[in-house]
């Protein structure tokens, strides 16, 4: 068996977040970079479609993170990039305007995570100076791709997340110490666990997150006491639940460590999104504006983080088939975290 | 300018290929390693959905070329794969059965060469032994997505293009004397000049093609008689022909050298497939079962492979946006051609 494990030598060196109005609104509002103002007809970033809201939202983030940290985007050497929907167009239409050699990806919501362990092994092997990892996700077009017409105004179960609108971008280049870093990584294996209900996408990630956070801690021979924080993208309420349960029951306790983006993004009361935030824009800004800057300032001084993703098509539910899930897992070190672990 | 070439050092250590009917029946046909033999009411490889059958064409191809090498499935270190289905269910689905990391794809008909890239760049770093590369398409998954519903029998325009119903596989490891190399590749930017007819795919994927070739041969300071083959994913004849015409305008002449897979795979007039073969299958199954082989037996020496892909959706097109298009290069050598290059 192999153990998986990539070992990573990389910072990101800077990102960024752009978010609806919703988002905006929520518990973490004030950290993004940027947000669509107009409360109706808002989350649309100036263009007539959602689809191609979404597309700029991707673009904005892309650019925010680059002049950041100084760069022009001709010094990337390349884009991994992604989102929910067919075909990605969001992310292939979003950056087109940058001259950068593009890599798109799939991973359902896991996409934040996946681009940041792909970049991360371009840059720590020297393929590549700087790479970015770009990933979005917007509510409208979701719920009319995946769901009903917004108009049908559908009623939501208790299970039922809520698709944030979010497009979140890294920039990772060389490792640093002025820099999060990142220093290790253990990419998924889709599980399917026979969960058909497409309104509890939770408990569809959930066992893939225990797959890969039990498979972590047994290849690293670490216990979660030893890290500050481990989040994951986007299992919600439900699937958080779930996946503590599971973990636990492996004998690894993660108690008030564990968190999970879709929790921190919505205020659960005040904001009707049920059981919290998903989609890849989730993790994404959750991790570029309120979990990276943690890291930054030493609140956090080790992370696990783990984007997770259900792989379902409307098709695929169609014709009976359950929900694969998958999650990817990355280690963040605070740059305040140099020269030994945390005691 | 970032000059973006990555530098690889692995081997493609195994590779299979699976098709339908009229793949097989084509002028390549023999090579294939599996196919699904019913003329009526075949391309199910025992399924009861095409959706289905294209993923147990996926785990066909990838369980047979894991055979092929002697491994077992958990001695890949990750597996890349992509199709052209909403969400990618062809990979997620059919790959479920193996216990290995999964990186989701989208390149549209490029995935097998962003595969190739990126299970070549895990190699040559050493992160894990043996990666895998999978993609694939089939025409009636394809066909009721992207157009319309079989059923309805549309006609097709003379520049449309036929997707492959196919899947290959691709198992690359350490660098060896006894297998195809892989030496060098050069990711595609997404470029998009204007195409907005989806019948016409080729002539929106040819720009990209041409960057990308036109940016290799200056970056490698090398000439198209330096490769015994240059061969695209699915330009088919219309792309193929504009390709063809771009590149030697800035004066690299590819002349007889210049082959694409979507013209190999099936006969242009007997088969009735217009403009040719396209698909993530496409290419993947040319190369997996026609072009390696003649690397391996020293046929071809050397030689550029670049996917070609087309990333628009049907709801881009509808709300009146053009088709990016993108092109990935691999650069490929037969073991025959160890200690020296072509004279």
């Amino acid at each position: 068996m192999v153990s998986g494990m990539i070992k990573l030598d990389a910072s990101v060196v800077a990102a960024s977040s752009v978010v609806g109005y919703l988002e905006r609104s929520g518990p973490i509002g004030h950290c993004f970079d940027f947000y669509d103002d107009k409360k109706n007809g808002g989350d649309r970033f100036g263009q007539d479609t959602f689809e191609k809201a979404e597309s700029e939202m991707q673009r904005i983030a892309l650019n925010c993170a680059i002049g950041k940290c100084g760069l022009r985007s001709e010094q990337l050497g390349a884009m991994f990039a992604g989102d929910l929907l067919n075909q990605c167009t969001s992310s292939a239409y979003g950056l087109l305007d940058f001259d950068v050699p593009y890599f798109g990806l799939y991973g359902a919501c896991s996409t934040a995570a996946e681009g940041l362990i792909l970049a991360g092994t371009m840059v720590t092997h020297g393929v590549y100076d700087y790479c970015a990892s770009v990933a979005s996700s917007h509510n409208c077009t979701a719920e009319r791709q995946y769901r009903t017409p917004l108009e049908y105004g559908g009623q939501r179960t208790p299970t039922a997340q809520w698709t944030v609108t979010g497009a979140g971008a890294f920039v990772i280049g060389r490792s640093d110490d002025q820099h999060v870093r990142l220093t290790s990584a253990l990419p998924g294996i889709a599980v399917e666990k026979g969960i058909t209900d497409t309104n509890n996408m939770g408990a569809a990630m959930a066992p893939a997150a225990a797959d890969t956070l039990i498979r972590y801690f047994r290849q690293s021979m670490t216990m979660p006491c030893e890290y500050d924080a481990i989040v994951t993208g986007d299992l919600g309420y439900e699937g958080g639940g779930i996946l503590q349960d599971l973990v636990r029951m492996e004998g690894y306790d993660m108690g008030k460590r564990y968190q999970d983006c879709g929790q921190i993004i919505f205020t659960k009361q005040m904001q009707d999104t049920h059981a919290g935030g998903s989609g890849c824009g989730c993790s994404a800004v959750v991790m570029a504006s309120y979990l990276l800057p943690k890291l930054l300032r030493g609140e956090i001084r080790k992370m696990l983080f783990m984007g997770t993703g259900a792989m379902m098509s409307p098709s695929s539910i169609q014709q009976g088939l359950a929900i694969p899930g998958i999650a990817h897992l990355v280690v963040l070190e605070s740059p305040k975290n140099i020269g030994g672990d945390m005691s």
